[in-house]
Order: structure tokens, then C-alpha cells, then sequence
């Protein structure tokens, strides 16, 4: 197999591959980052790259001398005039020769802003982890029937009162010498009262525990202190599985067409979970050894298609009818059996799933906000890359997912993009000029036209409120059509006729092209919403409620919408606005919950089998309910005094919630 | 560091090694066999070499030409004229260029004639392993809150009524695509009525377990039909570790002096017994995969330093005073944790030891011989590199550990070596000429002098033989002392002016020296009988027992200890010679029985807590009986029809234990 030399511009990264690669694989094996949101299926047009040597694109067809594949019809759709000369999509272009490869700042994958803080858990401490201290009378030779272990035992049960306690072969290893050491005194770690899981000498008291949830974007990891239930340090990164599909039925695809798909998915995200251990274990010294032993209990949260693929599930059964889940009921599994560099005695506590679309997230999102303990009415949605809504009280509760489709996370919107900096995240338009003034993270400001901000797309959050802006300052009617005719050149059509509204001129950004909402992109929200609003109204209908007393709107992502634009574009039925609130991560607080009391690992699973499922799609009133849910709402339905809230708008600079 | 070419003959093995390193060393990573009985303390002088090139004896001190380290001190103790020329200790001579060594027949490690075939047992079949087949209805739409896992679950529990059980991790990544491949068709292997360990696709009948005898010296495994109880193939090699020490307490020594020692002869035993697993299931095809992955459950028994040394546990605990071992109750481990390519989510169960000394092997022999179920009291004595001891009826069973030393295996006998061909197992004397007649392990026919029949030394059996024939043909008193006069050519004086025998004339012998019988081989064989029949003797104090009904003789060495020559050499108390039986490896045979039956490991974890460690060395009247046990007892008190014996023993070529 021939090699050839592959340089990516600006990281400077390079290395040899292996000819016939396509650069996105090239990318992808030198740890560049490049998106790749339609996850190598050739349709997302996101990954071009610009070929600085090695490719001629002229001179080459003819002279033979390209060192990149030819271009591909299918390339060709995607590669527009004003992208300039050398572009081509680097899932397609395969490597013939050496190249020297510029990847444009729209196609890298930017670090995501993490939104995923640790908030105060209200709960009674009562961990599966414990660790107890004790002090042995030294052996003489009337003991040699009895065993380092026994002795251990005995203690245990005399002093504490634990029965038919077992060893993990790794404590025992190192059981003798360690006993030793300390002088016959010791602090051992129990498991569920049922298996010794580490021996120290001495009396130690510190222990530590790490709840952690996997999102298909983001992961995040709370190490806490089982002492006092509290989150001392929290680390999080992008899932390195984004490199191989932004969304779930992307690395569902991609783990189906590769043959190594599931193990090179699953390696990421166990090393990238590594990399959270070590960050975040960074200033604990453990005997020693590193500080990421020190972790003796793990809880663990994801849906369904990151739970699979974390534990090297094939996640092909989740993906196609009937959509079977490997196991519904949680696991508790040897760290050391999935490499994690804990403590290798230590089990991961993998919470349970609800059903092949519903997963331990959403069991996370269930056990933090306990609508089962309620008697109110509570509509809870957890908005991350997928909606999953739950609804119901103490009699009853449903839980659905929603094909929200990614437009929520930025995905198939023209400049959409994640959280990361350069994303506009907060838009007002002034209902009279349709002027607007936008946010862009890592920028403190407000901002408005002709200022360098540095623009790059948009977030999750800067298009609910943009669309929901447009539509209060009449640039959109209720069905989400664009007024033509009004007096402001931003609303305008694009080379194709298609209306379009600028919500950012070329010299404010640094993609240095004006930043559009489309048509289009009105319509995948209004999609997206519509199906999140079909969702609740169903179950609703199936509970026989008419009436939300409260909506809560979990997830990172949840807690930076704001509530009036998400009233406004209509995303769920009506409630009462202070009876609208965001509670953070609250899948990430179920896996701290189950960290610090093993109670609620009783309460999810018992509560995940007792929750109904409901399959919305096969609704024989979907379709009916889904065309209305496509509507915004007419304003005066929701805000009477309309004026007033334009007003209020007008004003506004940033609303907490 | 420079490495040197060193050159094996006359197997021919090869290799470059480190400057500085022994020659054993340079054999052993060769893989050379070379005898080492004192575990490298440089005291047996077993491991003599002949350099043929690269050492020059008398010009190398001078011209400094010499490719190995000088000769010390102590080596020059063991090297002996007769010797002949360029003979080092390969323990001792360190390689400083390249050399041609060859490695003399009795330095060489032969390989041993596994005495360890098993026997059919009689028990109630109830393994820990079974199977069960289920045949589940293929999911639809209406089940996707349930997963593969809660499917197969349900069905177990409605169908067989197994509750509670859980799944393997191995398992739960394989049975989705399981389940498919059989169209809902599976079998599912379950331990212990608690953990599926394996699912196969479609029916399968097929259910193997191994149960596994580590001895110090040889180590054997059985290939058992689950299905049926039945042995149906047995494989057996030498235990890799004799290379570091022939006795449990070198190997002990290796690992305490050598920083890796416990690691490298852990792997040494694992890798060993991957290759006994490998050629026991050779036959065995497991849907595409290895045949060793069909086996499903292992048992195994050890001596207490085998197990600690298997399972990475520090020995040095049991190899010093207050001897205590690790862990005294048994173990349940799984298989991919200890590195045992066999089903990598089964369980080894290591059978429990009875205290530092006792190990597994010994409750094998209890839970097989069950003296605790006897109304007779019972002596059963287990030679292995060990004598173990079990005394008692129903009432009371008491157990001890003797220093018998080696000498019952051939360690410490000037020909002394162990049972591989050429080894002299079977010996009788005329009491008249004093001549000898012999049986070579090896060759059918019994042998007389000046027959070239290739006889390199003298193993266990033969010891004990000769040693009892020299008493009753009265070439030794009762004290072990020689008779001499006698007119006999074959009882001499050595170049010291020390008596002893001539068993085998040079002519007769592979090695070209006479092999005789000395004083000193007298008094290591009445040292180790003396501390049996101490052992013994002691224990029926304990017990208030005068009279054996009953003595069982196990381990391999005792199916081919002849009856009479132990009770003439008394190396036990009295006992009806008709009482006196071998039962084989029945320390093997407790590892079969809690394979076949798992109600067996209860009953071994119970009486090895129940029996009672005796520590005979502390006892008060130790010595008193110890210097009384050495005798020899007068041969009219055992057999008051001498001389009807004699001519019996004359006639007797080959008795049947």
C-alpha cells in the first residue's frame, strides 16, 4: 500500500496516509477536526476543504497531474462559483499524492461552549460506595487456618454488621502487602454491601464517585465527594464521536457501513472519557497512583444510541423497526472491563432505558424532576440533540421522543452551527426598521450591523429567538412565509428567487458572507417544533388533560432558550409563563442523584419500566395534529396585550430564566 | 547492553543474551531445560553444564580469553574430577562472549510420566453450569420498552423458573446479533443459577467443564462432559515453573529474591495450562471459534503456594511463620481475569485451602475420600512434593502438613530424579546374593545387572523399594546403618570411605557411572517416612486413637508405592495390609467432583473450616516421636512369617495396588 504525505492547514497537523483515504479520513486519523454532520454520507456539503498544492484543478484533468481523486457529480452539487477555486468535499476526494489541505473556518469543528454546570442536589446521602476502617489484631501461628480475607471479613461483620461480603480478584492481589503496610490497619470500600472493591492502609476517608452523561455533543463529568454528596470539579469535552456523524442515526449509520465503525466509535468515547477521568481527578493524589483511581463509583447517562455504542453494543437494532434496545434495565459493570482508568474494581452504574428511543437520559431527566411525586400536571422537555418529552403526575406518566429533527442544535439550518464561539445566540428585531441586534458568545456585548464581530452561524438558541423575532416584527406570517415587500434591505431573495431575511452583513462576520435566515431554515424549525408541540399535545390527549400546570425545560440547551420565544413560536402547549422554567442538566442531576443515593437506582429502574412509552408516530391523529403544530400561533391568543410586549421587546437586553 | 551468541546441545537451541546473564538464565529464556532443584541458591550442583567452546580453563584465567565469568568458590565444591573437563554450574558461570554449551543427560530435565489418569466417578450430576434453550416470539412495534436482555430473562424465569439473573458483559455485547442469527432460537448457559455466561445461536446440547490439578511438579487437566459427568479427554505437561524452583519453598524464595519473579511464574502456569486447554479440546469445534471457548466452568486445585503463585498472590506470607495465606475460602473468578482463554465470562472456582500449609489439593482429597462420612478412622496421606495428612471418622478429622521433604520424589538422592524414562521405579533384592532385579520406567521387562537398559537414576517408587528390599535382604539394620562384610561386590565404600549400594552397574546406565544407594539417600528416605509416621502417629494422640482401620494412599506417587515395602519401611502406623489401598490423584478428583456437583463446593468450603489444622512441629512430643519414627521397624512385629514373604517377594514381578 502506497503513502502519501497530507498537510492541514492552519493546524499545521500532517502525517502519512494511505493512498485511496478520502481527506476526511486523512483528517480524522491526524486529529483534525472537520464537520462532518451527515456523517460521511455525502449530503451535508459541511466538510470542504480548500486544496492549496497537489491538486490541479485545470492542468490536473488533463495532464494526469491531480493527486486527488477526480471531482464526483455528486461533489459537484455541492460546490458553488463564489466558494472559490481548489474547494472540494473531503469525505469525497480521495488521496493520490501528496497534498497540502486548507480547511476553512465554517467546516472545523469547533470547540463547544459547555453549558452542562453542576447545580446543588437536595438529597439524603446515602452512596453505593462506602468505605469503612479497620483495625486488625496482627496474626500468630494458632491462625494459619484463616486467610488475610477472612480475617478482613470478620471485622467487617463483627463491626459493622456486613454479611457475605466477596473480594474483586484485584483487592486481593494486593490485599496481604497492603495490610501489612498499614499495620493491620486498613479502609476498605464496599460496593453495595456486597463486594470489597479496594483496600488502602491506613484510615482513609476521602471518597469519590463521578456521575457522568454522555450527549451526542456533549459530555460532561461531575466528580463528586461521597462524604458530603457535593460536585467538587467538573470537566467536559465534545463527544469525540462527532467526528464520525453529528447526529444519532449518523454513527448508527456509520457503525453499520464500517466494519470497525462500532469498535472505532466506542474506543472514542471511552478514551474521551478517560481524558474527563484524568482532568478532572487532575489535583487528587491517591497513594501515590494517579489521582483517577481515586474514583471508586461511577453512574452513567445517555441515550439509547450512546448507551449502545459506549458499551460496544450494535446499535443497528435501535435504528431500524422494531427499534429493540440490547437491555432495558440498568448494568453494573467492572470499569476495567470497558477500560475506564478508575479504579479497576469499581463497577459503572449504567442507568436504565425507557425504550428503544427513550433513553438513560431521559431516565436521569425523570428521577431529578420526580413527576411521579407530583399533583400537578408537569410537561417536562429535555431538549439535547434529540426531544424527549415527559409528561404526567403521581397517577401516571408518559414519555415520548420527538423527531425534533438537529434543527434545534443549529444542524440543517444554512448558517447554523453548535455552540461554540462566533455562534449569534440571542437576536431582537426591532418590529419597525427590522433591524436586529445579536449575541455572539465569547462576546460580551450586544451587538448591531457594520460592527466586526466576527460572526460564523448560528446556535441552537439564536434561532428560536431570531425565528420568533422575525415573526412578531411581521417579516414572517403565521404559516411561516416571508412578507415580501417590506421596506428594509435585509429581507430579500437569494440567487434562486427564495426569500431570505440578513440577520448579519458580510464584513460583521468572519466567514465574510452575509449570515442568512432562509426559507428553508424557517421551515426545519417550524418542522422541529411542530413535532415537539404534536409530542405533548398527544400525550396530553392520551392522559385526558387539556391543561399544563407546569412546563419544564431540562437539558443545557433548555436553560438558554427563552421562555417567550419559545411561547411565541408555539414549541409547546400553553402554560403559564412563570410556570415556565429551565432546570439545567437535569439528566446529568438524575446520574449525580443515583451517585449519591443508591436509592434512586431502585427508584429508575422500577420507574423507567413504570413510565409508558408512547409511539407518537404511529398516532392515527399525527399527522392531523402535526400540520397544525406547524402554525405559529396567532399572538393575540397567547399575549393579549401585544403592544405592550412589542414594547417590552424593544427594550429588552438579556432575560434570565 | 552487549549481548553474546549461546549455543544449547545437544538440542541445538540458539540465542543472543544479555552480557552477565547465567547460563540457566540464557537456557531458560532458550528454553532449555536444565535441572535447577535448589531454585538458583546454588547449592545442588543439579545444573552442571559442559562448555565447548568460548571457555578455556587454563588459558582463558590467563590470556583473559575466557567468554564466561571465573570459577567461584562454591562452584568448585560441586565440581568434581570425574567431572572431566570445561564443567561449570550454569546457575553460577555468566556469559561475557559467545559459547557452545551443552547441557549432560542427568542435568537435563526430562519429561515426566504423568501418573494422573483419571478414574470414573460416582456422583450425583448437578453442575454449576447448565444450559436451558429458549425460544423467543420475534419482538414487534409494541415491545420496544423491552430489550433483547428483559426477553430472554422473562422467558427463563416463566419457562425454568430462574429469577434474578444477570448477564455477563461479554454475553450482553454478543445476543442481539445471537438472538438474530438463530431466528429467536438460543441456548443460554447459566452459573450457579445467578449469571448467564453464554448464548449461542439455535439448540446446543454440548456442556464442558475442566477440572484442573496444579501440582508443584505436574499439572493434568480433565475435559468433563457436563452433560453426562463423564472425563472424556485428560491432558497433562510438567509445571512450567519447575524451571525456577523444584519445591514450593525455591519458588517461593524465586519470587520474594527476583522483582518480577511472582509475575513471570504466574504467566509461566497460565500460559501452561492455555496450552493443556488447547490440546484438551482440540477435538472440539465451537461454531467457528476455538475449541477451548466451549469449556465453561473450571474447577481447580493447588497446593497453597501454587494457588497464591496462580492467582498473583505474594507467597511470602505462607513461606514464613505465622504462615497465612491470602485467602482461605474458595473463589469464584472470572476466567478473562486471570487470562484463561477458555469461555472468558465463566467462572474459575478455586477450591478453598485448609490453612498456610493445606492447600486445595488437600480438601480435593477430603470432599473425594470423605473421611468425615466414615464410621472407620481413616488415615489418608497425599505424597505429593508434599505429605499431607487427613485423620478421623465422622467425628473428627484432623489434617497436617509433614517436611518430608523432596526425597519421596527423588530430590536429594545422589541418582535421585524424577519419574521420566529411564528413572529405576521398581526394585527387589535377593536376600541370598544380594543381587538386584529392576524395572526401568520406559521399558516392559524387569532388568538384572549388565543389561544395557539405560537407566539414568532412581525416582520416588524405586527409592522406596530399594530401600525396603536393602532392609530385608539385610544390607542396612533397622537404624538405616550398612551391614558391611558382606560378600557382595556391590556394597563398597565411595572415594570419602562413606558405604553404599550399587544398584546399576555403569554399563547398565545412560549416564556411565555406577548408581548407587548411599547412606545419605538412607537417611533423607528415613527422615521423610520418620516425619510421616510422626505426622501420623501424632494426630492419633490427638484423636485418642490407637489403631487405623484404614489407610488410603493418594496422589499419583501413591497408586506406584508398593504396599509392603512402605509397611516394612514403616512409613506409616499399622495397618492390616488389606486395609492399605491406593485410590490415585484424588486431589484430581475432588476437582471432578465440584465440577460434576456443585453441592460439593459447599461441602469443601464447609469441612475445610471444619477439619482441624494440626501443627505437629510444635507438638511437645514432636522430637521423642520424630527420633523413634526413623527406626525402621523389626520385621517380625509386621510380618511374623518372614520368610514365606521372601520367597513371595522373589516371585513378585509386578504387584496391582
Amino acid at each position: 500500500m502506497r503513502k502519501y504525505r497530507v498537510i492541514f492547514q492552519p493546524s499545521g497537523r500532517r502525517g502519512e496516509v494511505d493512498e485511496g483515504k478520502t481527506l476526511l479520513e486523512a483528517a480524522q486519523s491526524l486529529g483534525v477536526d472537520i464537520e462532518a454532520l451527515c456523517g460521511n454520507k455525502k449530503v451535508c456539503g459541511k466538510c470542504k476543504v480548500r486544496i492549496e498544492e497537489g491538486y490541479f484543478e485545470k492542468d490536473g484533468m488533463e495532464s494526469g497531474m491531480s493527486h486527488l481523486s477526480p471531482v464526483t457529480e455528486a461533489e459537484k452539487k455541492h460546490i458553488k462559483p463564489e466558494d472559490g477555486p481548489g474547494i472540494r468535499l473531503s469525505c469525497t476526494a480521495e488521496v493520490y499524492g501528496d497534498v497540502k489541505v486548507f480547511v476553512p473556518e465554517r467546516s472545523r469543528a469547533g470547540k463547544q461552549v459547555v453549558r452542562k454546570a453542576a447545580k446543588e442536589l437536595s438529597i439524603v446521602l446515602d452512596p453505593a460506595v462506602k468505605k469503612y476502617n479497620i483495625d486488625l489484631v496482627p496474626p500468630t501461628l494458632h491462625d494459619m487456618t484463616t486467610g488475610d480475607c477472612e480475617r478482613v471479613l470478620k471485622f467487617l461483620e463483627d463491626d459493622y454488621g456486613l454479611k457475605n461480603l466477596t473480594f474483586d480478584y484485584e483487592v486481593l492481589k494486593v490485599l496481604q502487602d497492603t495490610l501489612r503496610k498499614g499495620g493491620w490497619k486498613a479502609t476498605v470500600t464496599v460496593w453495595m454491601d456486597r463486594e470489597i472493591i479496594k483496600v488502602e492502609p491506613g484510615f482513609v476517608e476521602t471518597c469519590y464517585g463521578l456521575a457522568v452523561d454522555i450527549g451526542t455533543t456533549t459530555c460532561v463529568g461531575y466528580l463528586t465527594d461521597l462524604n458530603t454528596g457535593k460536585t467538587v470539579n467538573t470537566e467536559s469535552m465534545m463527544n469525540p464521536q462527532v467526528s464520525y456523524g453529528e447526529d444519532v442515526m449518523s454513527r448508527i449509520t456509520y457503525a453499520m457501513t464500517n466494519p470497525t465503525g462500532l469498535e472505532t466509535m466506542q474506543k472514542a468515547i471511552i478514551n474521551g472519557l478517560n481524558e474527563i477521568i484524568e482532568r478532572v481527578t487532575a489535583d487528587i493524589k491517591e497513594n501515590g497512583a494517579a489521582g483517577s483511581r481515586a474514583i471508586d463509583d461511577l453512574t452513567i447517562v445517555f441515550n439509547t444510541a450512546m448507551h449502545h455504542i459506549f458499551l460496544g453494543l450494535n446499535p443497528e437494532y435501535i435504528g431500524r423497526s422494531p427499534f429493540i434496545p440490547a437491555v432495558q434495565n440498568s448494568l453494573n459493570i467492572k470499569a476495567r472491563d470497558v477500560g475506564l482508568k478508575i479504579n479497576p474494581a469499581s463497577y459503572i452504574h449504567v442507568l436504565p432505558i425507557e425504550a428503544g428511543f427513550v433513553g438513560a437520559d431521559n431516565v436521569g431527566v425523570l428521577i431529578a424532576e420526580e413527576p411521579y411525586n407530583q399533583d400537578e400536571m408537569v410537561l417536562v422537555i429535555d431538549i439535547g440533540t434529540n426531544g424527549e418529552l415527559l409528561l404526567g403526575n403521581r397517577n401516571k406518566v408518559c414519555s415520548t421522543s420527538c423527531a425534533t429533527g438537529p434543527a434545534f442544535e443549529g444542524a440543517q439550518i444554512k448558517f447554523g452551527m453548535r455552540a461554540a464561539p462566533g455562534a449569534i445566540e440571542k437576536v431582537q428585531i426591532d418590529p419597525f426598521t427590522k433591524e436586529p441586534l445579536y449575541k455572539v458568545i465569547g462576546k460580551a456585548d450586544w451587538h448591531t450591523h457594520l460592527e466586526k464581530v466576527n460572526a460564523k452561524g448560528i446556535c441552537g438558541s439564536g434561532i428560536i429567538e431570531v425565528v420568533a423575532e422575525m415573526f412578531k416584527a411581521g417579516i414572517i406570517d403565521k404559516s411561516g412565509r416571508f412578507v415580501m415587500g417590506l421596506n428594509t434591505p435585509r429581507v430579500r431573495r437569494d440567487v434562486d428567487g427564495k426569500p431570505e431575511y440578513v440577520l448579519a452583513w458580510a464584513e460583521e462576520t468572519s466567514i465574510n458572507t452575509d449570515i442568512t435566515i432562509t426559507q428553508a431554515d424557517v421551515r426545519a424549525l417550524q418542522l422541529a417544533k411542530g413535532a415537539l408541540y404534536t409530542g405533548a399535545k398527544l400525550m396530553m390527549k392520551r392522559l385526558g388533560t387539556t391543561q399544563l400546570d407546569r412546563v419544564v425545560l431540562a437539558g443545557a440547551f433548555g436553560s438558554y432558550i427563552d421562555k417567550e420565544a419559545a411561547l411565541t413560536l408555539g414549541m409547546f402547549p400553553d402554560c403559564p409563563i412563570d410556570k415556565v422554567y429551565a432546570v439545567g442538566n437535569a439528566a446529568g442531576d438524575g446520574a449525580r442523584m443515583a451517585l449519591i443515593n443508591k436509592g434512586k437506582r431502585i427508584e429508575a429502574n422500577e420507574r423507567a419500566r413504570w413510565v409508558e412509552f408512547i409511539e407518537i408516530a404511529t398516532d392515527s391523529n399525527f399527522e392531523k395534529e402535526f400540520m397544525q403544530a406547524m402554525h405559529i400561533p396567532h399572538m393575540k391568543d397567547k399575549f393579549p396585550n401585544l403592544q405592550a410586549l412589542l414594547e417590552k421587546s424593544k427594550s429588552r437586553v438579556e432575560i434570565k430564566v
